[in-house]
């Protein structure tokens, strides 16, 4: 269990999560007070230093969602993504691009010197403005988008696939990978390439009613990273899954602290264990009405009772046996 | 019940209706073919003319969606709404908002001509690409977004309201006016004008999980035009209401010919009798698996066997009588 | 949070409720075991008293259910009333109503001399046998009961204006106000009171199946105290919601302890904070079931549990800054 | 399929009803214009007059829901009841009752000498003002109406069961009868009387949210006559089950023209041809949205497309035998 | 439309067939009386002549239902199977399996002799006993009975191969092949030989509660012919799946005249339509509570109310055009 | 609370069971190193000691579900059953039968001798090869099954009935007492011998979709033993409740650890207690997702949160009296 908490100073992250009875933490990478990923993708002594300095806590993954959405962003948004970019390349979206690019790569090597195997991500996006068919979708946008998306981050991908690191997109509205159907898409742009993979978050799915149980079935080889983060979609006679441009409260979908809204996490849980994922269970908290501190002194505990160690041996093995063909086929009346 | 259908002449139009049995029809303005708007906004002559070539079917409203889609457009969108537009405005999104609105002018008056007091609209949309918070949406996009929307349709409203005819924005995903909570907030922002109305359209309420039902009861007052149009919405495992950048057979929510989607239509007409709709019930037809003709020759029972004749007299009222003060005080132990 | 408990002392009361951890208690104001209201209305100094005997535990409300009760009352229910009234107004109604109006003003002035702002009550019934339209209901009889009622609660409505108290009708089968419905109609017949508000208590509403989550939504800003009581409502082949006049062990409709009924109390704090609520959750315990001391054991820390504290600053602010109109406009392709 | 229409001489029905194809209807025996009933009871002569003047049509059962209403009544409903009954009683409750048994007693006469084996009828009520228990309901209360009630229908029902007769007692809120429970309680204090059954009408059951198929399965073998009538209940965040004193339009529980509500008729006719029932299916209509003769004319087709032909050999009896014991014994490894 | 018709003889089907208006029929190959199925596996002649016989109705397939049966059959149920078999075989399982593998071959030539490419049919079962884990089912049993099965049916299948003919095997409780599973590790097992196939048939899985609607999009491709039949399951408080024993009346799993139970037979046209099915619609009709005749008369027109005529354009294709990948790249703001 | 735990010596499981907080233990009574079933039904000093080896943890029921197994079996299933029977009967399925009937008064006796009153059995079965109706169940199959189950179990019944002890035959699919419908024909054929009774585990309830909840009020008089075990039924695209011949892992329907499945225990545990149930309730464990151990440590707790304790008095009584027929009927309006 781990926590991905947007504090400004690693101390201050490692303590506060120590104290609520954490075993580890996702780090975001964008923010230079708390990693500075270009030392950290050159220095390995820099890594251990900083590994050394949380207090026991373990370091799970490196977040790199803002990289990620700055390598591909259409036109619409450009002003409002600047404030995640280097002040030397806001205002020029090629430029932009290309710096953020170079952010993964350094997200990547400081995962590989930190003994990190997977970093989540953002794909940025290009066809978003054009989710709904009106107008009239026009022939050949959306594969001329996932073609484009592919070429930005195939050299990502390569290089991180150089250096054993798997990128596990989070699906999320506002990027071109924000379902099953867009990843696929995505995928084989890429050429089914080994390294692109899944941040499950299942708040994202309840927002836009998407089967997110099944999900784990569907995807279960290719999730490598997981947000437990609670949401609610609860639609009215004055809006639906589109909010009405209303804030956080008034919208009908929200997300909310663990436990609060309508995710089954039991099913979560037990799916993802069912599909073999190993990896760490990272909370993410994000509500309009709960205090973090709430959030995160509820959460903490919430995923503990959930989390289910895989048995040793199956529960009715004790008439287990070799197989026996002869007695097999006696059973099914064949000579 | 009438029939918004995409033929070319009127003739054709009206020559088929008649055959399916319908009484009359909403007759598109945009498509010079079927109607000079212009030539009908100026003459009330050519108005009788056109009615008279409808082989006696009642022309019920004269739609005005595209010309409304025009008087406001996010960027995004311009080269793509262009078709709709005359040539000499095309690519030149200023003097098209100015060209759209003199369409719509034309259109009231023409209605006015035609002795018809309503004609279905879309608003346009300049805040569509910020619907999801995001990157986050800034602080007063949404108040300025709906006062410029307000600022270009107060004339025309105005013009409406000189010429006694009612704008009854179709709410769509696409335009700014696509739910109950974007309707108040243009309402507002035009200072509660008397001309603003809802075209009730309950496929793109399914596509947004909005409860249609609900919908009628909240804003009955305001409901001044019907389509009656199906729809379903099945997410799955890889796809929910953002659909996935998929065409219309793949993605979750698709529009369905009548009968064959989720829409409760004896709900919607039992709704809409009970806040006092009386219009016209007008058939709409988009689907991407069955034929139109198909689509049409069943719709229109379909649409027979949902009207609803309102009662003449209440049910109980075989002992209704004035109301006995003392009586009623009698019953309840008083004096 | 805090406890209506039906216990016959004081100290009892509170020495009971520190034990399970409560922090106040809702005292019955109509037990002179527990509370004398004449001499609380009378004299602060007595009620200082009173509020030092309770070991440091807060007294929340003081609850007139019962002086409420008998404000009004239709003849069918008077001999089964007439046990909550005092001995020498027994067997005369016009008396017994007059006794009842002066108790609650009692109870308004304790309240004050407690510094007490709200006082939970119910509102009495003259219509109840009349629910169902069976005999037909005689014309204008709804609207005589309610002026009727609001006759006689105007002038405790005005004396608890004075007293600076609010009386927070809790809506309930029996009483004439016992859904939204009929608040809305005694709201308008006492010509919008300011002091006219809602004890909001949930099991009432599943027992009738009334959507208790939108009734928050919907009377936010008019309830003033909140009952936590859990209730179920299984119908089956035999009965419904009338209950076939059984007991309730058999009937349908069942109140049960904390956590054990039907009520989604998640979504009823979760909007109770969205709505701005800020005053006690009070348990209240009925149930047929369980035992009493295992229904408060369990129910404090239930409570405890869905205690919501409110957030400092918005989850998404870390980009939040004042409205920029010349950004929003560029955004949205104005010049 | 036969009709219980409220119309005034017997002729109108009887052409009205032949004119939308029906087969019987359902003859209200309190309305001395279509039926004499004292007459009908002392002459079979007349009866056999009326029977020629139905035009062919089949008089199904004589309807006795109003004298059954006044066998009892409590007082808080007298004043409303006495315009049911003979001027003469009126404002006598005693005397009242006494006529409605003697009329009870001509229409079972009436019934035997139109060869008619069934009267649906209702039960009246003593204690419908305390189906909810607030008041606590007092020890005995229950016990003591259901004797007195059995008290008042012994003698009517010997009188039945003497003339072949049984009496169909509606289930329907403001009855003393109003659901299985009810029934149950009332039968025991007959002694289970032989004559007392069920006129089914799953309207009623809708707006008690009673599980009216599973009713069936229950009740079948006292199901003897049946009210085909439809209902919806459409609970809000302003009203529930109890109506909050609204008039029919207004109310969550409404009455609907057949196919407009929310009973599940296929289930209803398959578990009735299940359980045995082998009388007429009679519309009863009351809507108040839907204007009466669009009710019946879209009702008559309605019950038509439901009735089922029962099947006269089992589908799978093609390998069907008489028992084989050896065969049987040697499949289960038997000697 | 065609009918799965228990008839015995060839003109008595199509006459009746043809009154109630179908346009073909599924021919039952295993009753002498309809069809000579050597005859017709080796006389081309003999086939034209059999059409000649059908009064223009078209044989849309011929159903090898019970010679597929035995084609595999587990000693528990030899004695109830051996009524299918020649009387020569009968009691000699070995001989038995051998016969309907010949059986089955005359079929296929017969099918290609008439111009049919399918034929449906069952696979025989010899795992049914040990369907539910207890007692526990020993290791490799599946995987040997599987074995055994593609066994049997290889060289079946490839006579079918060299004929043209698809075997489309009904998944149905009782045999081997009964849902999705089963068929992917028996289309496995052969190898995923090009014939095997699915008759679709959602009555079969209402009754073992798997979603028969999710099972087309899975299996659309290998989806060959389609039984139109309805049934309902209703789980009680006495009995579940397994049925208690009892008789289609009383079992909580029943088949229903088509529109008596639950399939949503819109779903279903809706998505064999998406996934391409263009075969027949075979009516097939076993009811306990409903007459043949009338569950045939209402049968036909219910398939022909949901057939659906694909469309010969899309409904948006107004706008369409070749890609424009210059326009779709300055959309997405490249250059 | 105890516990049906797999362990091979009594010290293991007491101590295991004590160190969870367990109160009491089922004991298996087939596993000769935990108890010697022979020496416990002849020697009250053995089974003295036997308890005095618990560590003081209560030996609740001594379980005999293996060698009911044995009372009767299918051939399809002996040679999978002999590893249940001692060697010496082992493949003569006539001698196990009766080795297995003196085991079953051996544990009869055994439980007298420890002053138990009640034994969880399972029935055996002889019919469940025909549970689905394919091939058609031959006439007289049934009635024979049930005949021959009752001629086995009816001497020890009685045996049992002379000890004081009650068969509670866990209703379990593979046996031929699996649900309501097959437990009152057994409990017929016994001619409702009054030792015959249930041991309730929803979890083979959930399997077969069988409402576990009305199950309670239906056979409550008749539940002498409960098993607290959970499971899940998650039906899909490609299986249903017959599971595919599918592992637990994969198989739609499986057991779950208490808590992750979908076991409504909130209702169980008030249905029993309403149903007056008063005896232990006993925790079952069979899990392929999560290990013993966890499932172990988390169920004790669960089944402690679920205890009721029944009340002391009403929660209503305070205005409780004894029964005032005067009042009773001036309230109905009675003299």
């Amino acid at each position: 269990m781990a926590d991905e908490a947007p504090y400004n100073s690693l101390p201050n992250i490692s303590a506060w999560a120590k104290s609520l009875g954490y075993l580890g933490v996702q780090l975001p990478s964008w923010d230079g007070r708390i990693l500075d990923v270009k030392q950290a993708a050159e220095s390995k002594t820099y890594c251990d230093e900083v590994k050394g300095r949380t207090n026991g806590l373990v370091i799970t993954e490196l977040a790199s969602h803002l990289q990620g959405q700055l390598v591909a962003s259409h036109p619409a948004y450009d002003s409002l993504f600047d404030a995640f970019a280097a002040p030397e390349v806001q205002g020029n979206p090629k430029a932009r691009a290309e710096w953020a690019a170079q952010q993964m790569r350094y997200v990547i090597q400081a995962s590989a010197n930190m003994g990190l195997s997977v970093t989540p991500s953002f794909s940025g996006a290009l066809m978003w403005p054009y989710l709904y068919p009106w107008p009239q979708r026009p022939a050949g946008l959306v594969e001329e988008g996932f073609r484009e998306l592919a070429a930005r981050w195939k050299p990502i991908l390569d290089f991180a696939d150089q250096h054993g690191v798997d990128i596990a997109y989070e699906l999320h509205p506002g990027e071109d990978l924000y379902d099953g159907a867009t990843f696929e898409q995505f995928l084989e742009a890429t050429g089914n390439h080994p390294r692109v993979h899944i941040n499950y978050d299942p708040s994202h799915f309840i927002l836009q009613c998407l089967d997110y149980v099944g999900f784990i079935d569907v995807y279960a080889s290719r999730i490598k990273a997981f947000h437990v983060k609670d949401a609610e979609f609860r639609p009215s006679a004055k809006s639906g899954v589109y909010g009405g441009y209303l804030g956080w409260k008034e919208r009908p979908g929200r997300f909310r602290s663990l436990g609060d809204g309508q995710v089954d996490f039991k099913q979560v849980f037990s799916r993802l264990t069912a599909g073999g994922y190993s990896s760490w269970a990272v909370l993410e908290w994000e509500c309009c009405y709960k205090d973090s501190v709430q959030g995160a002194t509820e959460g903490a505990p919430f995923i503990a009772s959930h989390l289910i160690d895989v048995p040793t041996r199956a529960f009715d093995d004790f008439a287990g046996a070799a197989t026996d063909v002869g007695r097999n086929r006696r059973l099914m009346g064949l000579s």
